[in-house]
């Protein structure tokens, strides 16, 4: 996978949840993830299909995390993960998918985006299955930490 | 969404199953989903793009289902979900959500399928966020259940 394909997606994650609650997420080295290591407790996950790829996105949040990122936004903070959440988490999918298919559409990769679904389970793990390089976003914040794992396949 | 569209995906896991494993999945009576009732311990999810539609489906197996499939397919029984049945559950979807993207594309319904994405934990529940009818397909087993899952945007 080029690595022109990190950034647009590690840069939508930090925008919008700095533009939806205020909060500053800090981005961690981006890696070749071999095994399934992120494991969260919420996810969100997207499938993309271009004329000349097709892939898949994860972004999984811990719990402590999103909860307080929907406190950020509301005013209110839910104690577990809600309807409310897992609409959130949809939407977030939504806008970094949205975000980074401009940027990357404005150096000719094109895809169109799948409608999203939203995973919910104590520890629960991702595998994407694509046949390419799968790369792992770590960020970090006081409350918690994200996850955007992305695969495509040439 | 169209009644048609239950069918394909509905015949297609009982053929993939049939076919791969000689195992016969008993199907329920497919259902609109309010509520995010299939819980399981894996599942296959897939993002699907077409010129008038998208959505997303996913297949969800009960964990004694899915040790049981593998044995009868390869003589061996794991113990446990590990990366081979991870990658059989990633395969089932591509063929389940590739049989049934033949079948109707013969009745003129097209989409491209993007890349599959599994999901493993105890008892993860899964929400499609497709603007559109949820479809939930129940199938039983003496080893468990499992379930497929549609939503599509028109």
């Amino acid at each position: 996978m080029n690595v022109e394909f990190i950034n647009p997606f590690l840069i939508s994650l930090i925008n919008v949840i700095s533009t939806m609650a205020s909060m500053e997420l800090k981005p961690g080295k981006p890696q070749l993830k071999s095994h399934e290591i992120a494991k969260g407790d919420v996810s969100g996950l997207i499938g993309m299909v271009g004329p000349k790829t097709k892939g898949s996105l994860s972004i999984t949040f811990e719990e402590p995390l999103i909860l307080e990122i929907m406190h950020k936004m509301l005013g209110e903070k839910p104690n577990f993960i809600n309807e409310e959440i897992t609409d959130l988490v949809g939407e977030i999918t939504n806008m970094v998918t949205g975000g980074a298919k401009n940027l990357l559409g404005d150096k000719g990769y094109e895809f169109n985006m799948a409608t999203p679904v939203v995973v919910t389970g104590k520890n629960h793990t991702i595998s994407h299955k694509a046949e390419g390089k799968k790369i792992m976003m770590p960020f970090s914040h006081q409350y918690g930490s994200a996850y955007i794992e992305i695969c495509f396949e040439d």
